[in-house]
């Protein structure tokens, strides 16, 4: 199985309005919640995928539990929580088993605002809950248990208040001793302090490894953040597709066409894309192509976690990969 | 005990951030989380004021469940669950009974989004629940049940989707059946039928009033609304205070000065006012000084259903009631 870890989960809201407008009363037209956090976004797309995930993390309060039964909704499919464009006959789906740690703590909502007439979306992100030490220690106990049966580890998203900020680093270590390759999908100075021990794959968006590296070229900044850690930096440049550089060289893919939609999740569809074909072997001008269809599928869906299966094996076909790209 | 009815309650969610700006991503800062719906606020006050009251209504799901928590906390002086400016030592603390009617939707949340630097809202309200057929008559024989042992009932609110617009009607015949006094509390439509139903007092704001009646000057509005079919009427002026118009005569109360602060809520704190005097027998400028002084001590409480007793005594002392008032 892979497994995904999310620190930070959330219950995602969507509110639907005709316009926001500070400071006057708004009727919410539409309410809908998800699952939220990258590494259950990650895990959706991976059990669409055919891959058996284990999501663990953090979870709590009245919010948690409403995320757990949703959780368990997705984890089945044809349970009445709406179609999976990323769901069909052909493709076996994988299961999602949920592995989240229980805290004492209310797990945060997010609400998405977002304003019927331009599709724009205003984002209120609640904090995280604090997590005690016991819980802290629960949860390395049982991330040590699951790594035993792990294919590979997703570290996705930020921390939660009260989480040492070095903590990647201690996962990634945990995850080197039991021999489980790991992605690390995060930013600022989590993704600085994980990069230091070495994850096998790392997968910022081009604003990230500028933030990093200080450099705006997305290739020079792979080879820099590969230089300060990481084994193989696979870097998102949005509609334009993805470079990845590995010990065994450089990569440019590029969709067929840039795509317009909901950029909510396209990322995690992307480290899915990644992680599948790292299980799988797959030669890592493959891995990348598939990154990038996943991820152009995941803006062609309405919601994070979800993408289109039509989109996905339209651009599959034909994503255009280079080897040693020229940088910009 | 006193009986106040909220059928669209909510769960009142406030957030603290720094400025909002539509269509960005902002963090928030703080999260609080208080039973609301009118009713619920009128009760709170009621409480705090030593008279015993029973809430009712409907409530459902993950958030109706951390209502009721939320419920059971303010019901009880002392419990953490933060100070209340309307407790003293002085006052003997009522109690309140959740006779509320569990339901299979979820009870809706309001979002407040406060902006740091300005102190101005921004409210998302989410629609309520639907309530089907055999909960609604759950509620009504659970209705029936409370008129028994009630002094004085309050109807408070909009109407969740779906529940016909002439409930309030219904609710008010009831009462009279039972003969127990009613006071309405709503706007629009659901005013405009409860008022033919001849419930002994309604308080609506300037607004609402002109609404019903098309006058803009309350005291004309007031005995237009009585013609209607309303036995007495208690306008709320915002921070000029309320005017009354019954079979008796007719007031005007005025504070000693504008109160600035937060208006949630001091409707709620005015409705408690001319509840508690109702039930106590008090006159009818005794009544209305009363609820003009709450009003404004509840302008200067942080949230609805509280009120600052300071203020409360000094401006209750200073009210200055005229009989027979000319109109504007």
């Amino acid at each position: 199985m892979i497994l995904t870890v999310t620190l930070n989960t959330a219950l995602d809201v969507t509110y639907r309005v005709p316009e926001l407008r500070p400071h006057t009363t708004h009727r919410v037209t539409e309410v809908t919640e998800r699952p939220g956090g990258k590494g259950l976004n990650v895990a959706r797309v991976l059990a669409a995928l055919g891959h058996d995930t284990v999501v663990t993390g953090f979870v709590g309060g009245a919010t948690g539990a409403v995320l757990r039964q949703l959780l368990a909704g997705a984890a089945t499919p044809g349970d009445g929580t709406g179609a999976t464009p990323g769901d069909s006959p052909e493709a076996p789906r994988g299961t999602i088993t949920d592995a989240l740690v229980p805290i004492t703590g209310t797990t945060r909502r997010t609400i998405g605002v977002v304003d019927a007439a331009s599709g724009d979306t205003t984002q209120l992100n609640e904090p995280g809950p604090i997590v005690a030490t016991p819980e802290w220690s629960t949860f390395m106990e049982s991330y040590g248990r699951l790594l035993r049966e792990a294919s590979a580890v997703a570290l996705c998203g930020s921390l939660p208040p009260g989480v040492p900020v070095g903590t990647y680093a201690q996962l990634i270590r945990e995850a080197h001793a039991a021999g489980v390759p790991t992605l690390l999908d995060t930013s600022g100075e989590p993704l600085r302090r994980g990069i230091a021990a070495r994850p096998h794959l790392v997968k910022p968006n081009a604003d990230e490894l500028a933030g990093l590296t200080g450099s705006t070229d997305p290739l020079r900044a792979a080879r820099d953040a590969r230089r300060r850690g990481a084994r193989a930096v696979a870097a998102s440049l949005g509609p334009d597709g993805m470079v990845a550089v590995t010990a065994h060289g450089a990569w440019r893919a590029t969709p067929p066409r840039r795509l317009t939609g909901n950029p909510t999740g396209a990322g995690d569809a992307a480290v899915a894309g990644l992680l599948s074909g790292l299980v799988e072997g797959a030669p890592w001008p493959d891995r990348l192509a598939r990154a990038v269809a996943l991820s152009a599928a995941a803006v062609r869906a309405p919601v994070a976690g979800e993408f289109d299966r039509t989109v996905y094996d339209e651009v599959l076909a034909r994503v255009e990969v280079t080897e040693n790209p020229a940088a910009a």
